[in-house]
């Protein structure tokens, strides 16, 4: 499948010492890349959603840590390790919820230590798991574009041509790097002629389906319509929606699914008016520690994102109590099946 | 009751000749009236959403039209007859889907038409119908007041001390102009001690609920928290939700509501997560002439009220198509009653 953009949303430079990333914020508006060269940058990136979607975060988390760790001069392996941990640690707490950011530390951490317990001590060992690591970041990311391709084919599976599918924030190319999850078989519809039809609910407060999913299917010339979150019932009541895809940013052991916010209103009014709900994501995005969705911590971000980020003038009067989940728990029973790399299961 | 706030959100000044409304497109962060002298004043003030909730648009159409003809300088009946079917004709235009709107104004024509059946021709003739159609708007406003306490003894007979409510748009005083008709049984609670708590759908894309209803219940004192629409299904199935109270535009003669988009959605999770589900309004409302909701035409309101509406930058990328209904249909069958003046029906 071709890639409708020219670059990746995440990617490290051929020298491996410098992070590039598409400023998700500044989107639609500006598309703009910046570079990042220090654990802190990374951080902050993540928090303040320049980088976002939990598969793009475990990839940029990756991939920043042998950024920072190919920057970082000593000699002393035991300073090394120090602060391969340090970063480590550091950056696996800029965004909780997000099982791909510790899934992917957590890789890169035995890939250090697998390679410092075959190497011996000084500069040379340190250069080696500098190169170790940078081939295993690179790697994570790889695997997840190849994840991505194997879902767009399973989705694609399920469409005919002159499809209309319903999405949700954002699971696409920004939030993967390359391709997408949920928007993967959309794209793979396209190329092939099938002339998809899209709505695109926006998803507020951070509004990632009109900011980043319309910018998406609009670049990849499919026929996207925006919708407000609460418009989504009329669209199923009135229009045709043959299917809905979304993503995941994490999957409990028994199939609950935890994504962003809303995700559970929308797979309710599916079931309501019979329309089929999938879950694609890697398979990696199910934790089999978590034994049900509601095992899941879900993060309360600022009021101020729902009252004034984006506004020209708060939207509420100052002072006005605010409630801000970032993601919600949808049951199983709710999902029509969930579709990774393996195939389609419920 | 007492109201909590210190003037109406529509009046007609004591002499007739001026209309004040409070501007609701500039709160919550102006509290801004604005005098109307002109049927073209009163259409955009309609059009722009400066009054908006069907009983108080109706209450400004009537008092308007009186105003308008208070304002009119003739001693020809029929040149005044005809005047006052222009201004009736072209304010019954300014808003579809309020059946109050064309209920008033035809009220308003059958006291004209009785008015000067029983009069003689001329000036004198003129001055009484100017004082029938001011006291006429005058009893439709204050009715409608009447009709909005009824609705709140009502609706506060299903409260207990510490009862949280969910609400919807605004359906409040200023949709009204004194007290409202799914928040007046809210404020009922508020002045009887039972301190309710609400959660506030902040209601895409025009934010009626963050800007107008925190706005409201905020002024009484009410412990309001706003949340994003797309919230309202982790607020259910995590929080306490006790009752839902929504207002209507339009109840068909079967039951099915329309009120604003994403009424319907709301109705659906309540009947998932078994809250109660009410629609509060005054039974002139209800429009025996509609025999179902799918009756009713849907108004579509641009795409710019979504995309760039409030907005510092337009949220989506520039042409990006946009689906803008402003009202949907709740089936009866999720309603778990209607309340109006006359009681509580199903």
């Amino acid at each position: 499948m071709k890639s409708f953009f020219e670059k990746d949303a995440v990617e490290l430079t051929p020298d491996g010492k410098e992070l590039v990333i598409l400023d998700q914020t500044l989107l639609p508006n500006q598309e703009k890349y910046i570079t990042i060269t220090t654990a802190e940058q990374l951080f902050y990136a993540i928090t303040l959603l320049k980088v976002r979607g939990s598969h793009a975060i475990g990839i940029s988390a990756a991939l920043g840590l042998a950024m920072c760790m190919n920057r970082f001069e000593t000699n002393d392996l035991r300073v090394f390790e120090s602060e391969f941990l340090r970063v480590k640690r550091y950056l696996a707490i800029s965004r909780p919820s997000a099982v791909d950011l510790f899934t992917d530390l957590n890789r890169m951490e035995s890939c250090f230590y697998e390679q410092m317990s075959c190497a011996e001590d000084g500069a040379g060992a340190i250069s080696l798991i500098k190169e170790r690591l940078t081939a295993e970041a690179r790697n994570i990311k790889l695997e997840k574009i190849r994840t991505c391709l194997a879902i767009a084919e399973y989705g694609f599976s399920l469409l005919k041509p002159g499809v209309t599918i319903m999405t949700y924030c954002n699971a696409g190319y920004l939030a993967v790097s390359r391709y997408g999850t949920a928007l993967s078989p959309i794209f793979l519809a396209q190329e092939n002629g099938y002339m998809p039809k899209v709505y695109a609910c926006e998803t507020r407060p951070l509004l990632q389906g009109a900011r980043l999913t319309s910018y998406e299917l609009g670049k990849a010339g499919v026929d996207v319509t925006l919708i407000c979150d609460n418009m989504a019932s009329i669209v199923m009541s009135r229009k045709k929606v043959d299917i809905i895809f979304v993503g995941a940013d994490t999957v409990a052991a028994n199939g609950d699914v935890i994504n962003k916010v809303g995700t559970s209103g929308l797979a309710i009014l599916a079931q309501h008016y019979g329309v089929p709900f999938y879950v694609l994501c890697p398979s990696q995005t199910i934790d089999k520690d978590r034994p049900t969705g509601y095992d899941v911590k879900i993060e309360e971000r600022p009021g101020y994102e729902v009252t004034e980020m984006y506004y020209e003038k708060p939207s509420a009067p100052v002072g006005t109590k605010v409630y801000n989940p970032a993601f919600d728990v949808t049951p199983n029973a709710l999902i029509t099946g969930i579709i990774t790399e393996n195939g389609i299961s419920k």
